[in-house]
């Protein structure tokens, strides 16, 4: 008479490994934007981030058709929601970042920005490995508190970026604007992962 | 015995009615304030705008009102709350972008700013169309469907508009930010306009 | 048999003006900021003003706990994380202010920003004051009353200044970037405070 819950359990956990796998991948194709030679590599790079970013959206999409039809979903349904798309996000604005390379043309990059893309690589990893132990919701505690750790080394590094970029003589305006919006977006993705590792911890929490 | 829903339901369809319509008349205002041939005419589009989104607020609260004391509503509460604030959110980009156009004397605007109106106001009208089909939650296919094809147009129309922008020869700095800022609130207002839909996409997918 | 609830209710209330008392010490630094006669002296401000928000983060997850652990809420869950994490922003959009000053070395103002410095240390006096009259939910209109006319005041001086600083002849963009960044955060600052206030009204609202 007993019935298994696990099939559709492992189903959630399976999807939430997916969509993180993505952030791997976003994060491999601004390594390799940020070390592109010519304007036709960038542009074929920033094309490659939006077929990773439709993938990730589609995964997105599976989660949340999986959990309106599902009767049992391993947590509440609202954070299961909430998760899928905290990961979203962090893709969302590493594209962002992406296109804006190939957009505003921008060839060369301050030091700080290999940085922050350094950093966003480091969160994903993180971030993937910490998605299977969802399951058992134990050992997330390392996660989260290095994810926090990153992001206060990248607020570090976004902020002395901001001021060496903005008060340097003789700066060129419209280059201070483009750079200005680029590192706000890989700043806003370094964001994405620390409420990704919130929403884990709550949820974390919430069951335990 | 027996007991009829349909007042209060034809008021919250109305009162949705009502609220798009404000939308038609922004983006005509919009549409002036390109057009106009002084400061002083824009200052005064501007100023209409402001009773434009201020009646469109009043209409928000009006459905807000209605909500809270109705006992029945025809769809869920949140719901109703959550597409009357994206109504709301479209009229308060398009005035946002009219108030800019005056504060900062923009006096001639690039191709792709009259582009990013043009495809406002058909949203604005699709908008509008689609409201009393909520009833009977038919024939909504099409509407969000177009909306999402006039959503990619104008996200390309803004995209390629950033580039011509930022990457032209000798371009004022001051100029290119106010013009980035009145386009970036024009692109935000197409992203409600496509929140709308999306909200109206999801009632109808619930209610089904 | 019988048991008293004041003492859950009297601990939120308290927990409430607590957290209030850090937008008078932020208002109180960036009034400071702005008459700092040296760079040393604006990043020492901004460090205290770190050390403002830091209070004030610790005072939320104060609240946010006895949330969770409390029984018995003097009003809605929802509504009390709500509150708290509005008073939360008010004191972050002012830390980010602060910052803004010390990291772009901005050593002096428009009037118009010593204006909105004011606006912001009058919300937070009044702010304070309301808080405990959340206990008995009675004259609070005043308070919001006068929260949304200092909203409209602060708008306006907004407004006026970057009119002033976008249409000057021969502005320096990169300071006016600066300066647009400086001001745009004080001006989310005083809508954070219309937030709190909004949210006081509804809850008043809600209970009465």
């Amino acid at each position: 008479m007993g019935f298994s819950l696990t099939p559709k359990e492992t189903g959630f956990y399976d999807l939430f490994s997916q969509s993180a796998n993505h952030l791997i991948q976003g994060a491999a194709e601004l390594t390799a934007i940020l070390g592109a030679d010519t304007q036709v590599e960038r542009e074929a790079i920033a094309k490659r981030m939006d077929e990773v970013e439709t993938s990730a959206d589609e995964a997105t999409h599976e989660i949340i058709r999986k959990v309106n039809s599902s009767f049992i979903t391993p947590f509440d349904r609202e954070d299961i929601h909430g998760l899928a798309s905290a990961l979203d996000d962090c893709i969302d604005h590493m594209d962002a970042a992406a296109d804006l390379v190939a957009l505003y043309r921008i060839a060369s990059f301050p030091k700080g920005v290999v940085k922050q893309v350094e950093i966003l690589s480091r969160m994903a990893e993180l971030t993937v490995e910490a998605m299977p132990r969802l399951r058992s919701m134990k050992d997330l505690n390392t996660y989260w508190i290095e994810i926090n750790r990153l992001e206060n080394r990248a607020d570090k590094a976004y902020r002395r970026m901001l001021a060496e970029l903005f008060n340097a003589d003789g700066a060129d305006p419209i280059l201070v604007m483009k750079l200005k919006e680029l590192i706000d977006e890989l700043e806003a993705a370094a964001d994405a992962f620390e409420s990704v590792a919130h929403k884990v911890e709550s949820i974390a929490v919430k069951e335990s």
